[in-house]
């Protein structure tokens, strides 16, 4: 990874993560499981709660709001417990989503509802949307005024409406025959777009910049979140499975509403009949893939993700990021927008 | 019901759901669904979600919000946004524990999850604990300060941990073959006591009176709440199955460790023998009583409720509350342990 991104990760991460281990108590509940699950969620422990280290998450949104607390002119150590928060909120919708889609891994390791059953896991999600807001708070004792942080939990909490309003869409989806790009989009603004706007929105708020200069940053985190699903969707399709480490078939196979897929059944009236079937073999996923690229289902998705891209970018140039981490946030966003897994 | 309680009710409990409605959009969202579960679960809808009234809880944690703030010589008014949050916190927690509980009804209605399945249920509770936040954060509007509204914000989060801390514990003790009685009540503490702790908290905050009296506040909300949740105990094997509207032997078949029944399985080894039989007839359930009535279970119960009361009483006489509210919460007070159902 190249300059300055690598070393202001190397920097801010680390100081995301000591964050976090203090909301949670992670040395001193060590062996407490109310404490231990969501510490095996965040990947430092294991399922007996002996200390591990897994790569558990990337921790872009902390990130996120890191360096546009920097590029906005602000001290970026005041913002993290703010970022934080959001990792929390984040792994907060990911312990709730698990069980919500019954999924048995996650980052390949049991989900924690497998593990502590369905009953456990809700509360223990409940629990760190708790603990998010405790860490938020404690912006308070790095020097933020009340005023921001009052502002700050108001617009986390609008977000958090936000992801449970594109949650609530995304399920409704599946007992629906028919649904529209339109509505697809409505449901990944709430879902992925709101809180990666979030965290640009907060950055911005530490650095104190003018409000239009606010507005900015958190469109250019919106459009980063959009252009960044579309990719996932196109990477659930057309991806290396060797790479994103999950069969590209899973996204087919399990019939999901994908933006590809919900401009191949607009278009197809084949894919419409073969979507209707039971099939789930190989062969069948070859034809899905097949009609897809017939109708240019690729094409039309990568044509959204650069659209969003290139507003994102644009968004980010008039918020008038300073420094190397104006820089790094470029390189983030290109790194997001050509990942291959 | 007795002067001055009576009057400031119906005064101060239309307010707060007018708030509650205010921030849940009762009139704007009538016909939407994901705002439509959560009228639908606070009595204002049925499950089509047109417009009814039905008695849908009691709203008592915000009039002792309410009247804490006026007894403490605060505007209470400026409560009613603290007011509603606190009623939205006790709901969310409520949509969840239903889950949990796998219980069919609520209030002699179908539970949400009953109607809308668990996995809408679970997000629908995520929303209502946002939008609780949301509620707090209005505070704001009506003048209280950022400094107090941040260490409200702090203080409902700690609750929110203290309450999954409490869940936590009660969904335990179900797989464990002993639980003891300090146990069960660092559970119900909890479950029960802090959110009426912080309702008593909150509303002394914005009377803004001295440090010492917050604290007392809060512990006449913690033993208020202690005693109230002992109550519900005594009432689940003895109460009266035509006020409470459930048979009281359901606590007993479904073998609830509530405070009569750890004590009697404590004292009496043929207690013991007995719920690890699977029987569930009326005979048990008569058997069951009986043992209990032999030990003193109820006495000892009895005793723990008239304890927390007086300790209750003791704080609030401390906290030196002011005027008609004072004599208000002394009558809910006696009204909520002389009750039953």
């Amino acid at each position: 990874m190249k300059e300055p991104l690598s070393s202001l990760m190397q920097t801010m991460i680390p100081a995301v993560e000591q964050e976090m281990r203090s909301v949670l108590q992670a040395e001193d509940k060590q062996k407490d499981l109310f404490y231990g699950m969501m510490h095996y969620h965040l990947g430092w422990v294991d399922e007996n709660l002996r200390a591990i280290q897994v790569v558990a998450g990337k921790r872009i949104r902390p990130l996120i709001c890191l360096l546009v607390a920097r590029a906005a002119g602000g001290q970026w150590q005041q913002g993290i417990p703010g970022g934080a928060a959001i990792e929390l909120i984040h792994n907060f919708s990911l312990i709730h989503d698990d069980i919500q889609d019954a999924s048995l891994t996650r980052r390949g390791r049991p989900t924690m509802w497998q593990i502590w059953g369905a009953n456990q896991a809700i509360n223990s999600g409940d629990a760190m949307f708790s603990l998010s807001h405790v860490a938020l708070s404690r912006m308070i004792e790095r020097g933020v005024s009340a005023d921001i942080v009052v502002h700050a939990l108001r617009r986390l909490d609008e977000t958090c409406v936000a992801l449970t309003i594109g949650q609530y869409l995304d399920m409704s989806f599946e007992n629906r025959p028919e649904v529209t790009v339109d509505e697809y989009l409505e449901m990944i603004e709430g879902k992925t777009a709101a809180l990666l706007a979030y965290s640009a929105e907060l950055g911005a708020s530490i650095g104190q910049v003018p409000a239009d200069n606010v507005q900015h940053y958190a469109s250019f985190g919106h459009d980063l979140g959009l252009a960044f699903q579309v990719r996932d969707d196109i990477l659930g399709i057309w991806g290396d499975e060797s790479v994103i480490g999950k069969s590209s078939a899973t996204d087919i196979v399990t019939r999901k509403k994908s933006l590809p897929v919900l401009f191949g059944l607009a278009e197809s009236a084949e894919l419409r009949k073969l979507y209707m079937t039971e099939e789930s073999d190989d062969e069948f996923v070859r034809q899905v893939v097949n009609l897809l690229d017939t109708v240019g289902a690729r094409q039309v998705a990568e044509a959204y993700e650069e659209s969003y891209a290139s507003s994102a970018l644009q968004h980010l140039e008039a918020a008038l990021p300073l420094g190397e981490a104006a820089n790094a946030l470029k390189q983030l966003t290109e790194l997001l927008l050509n990942r291959d897994s």
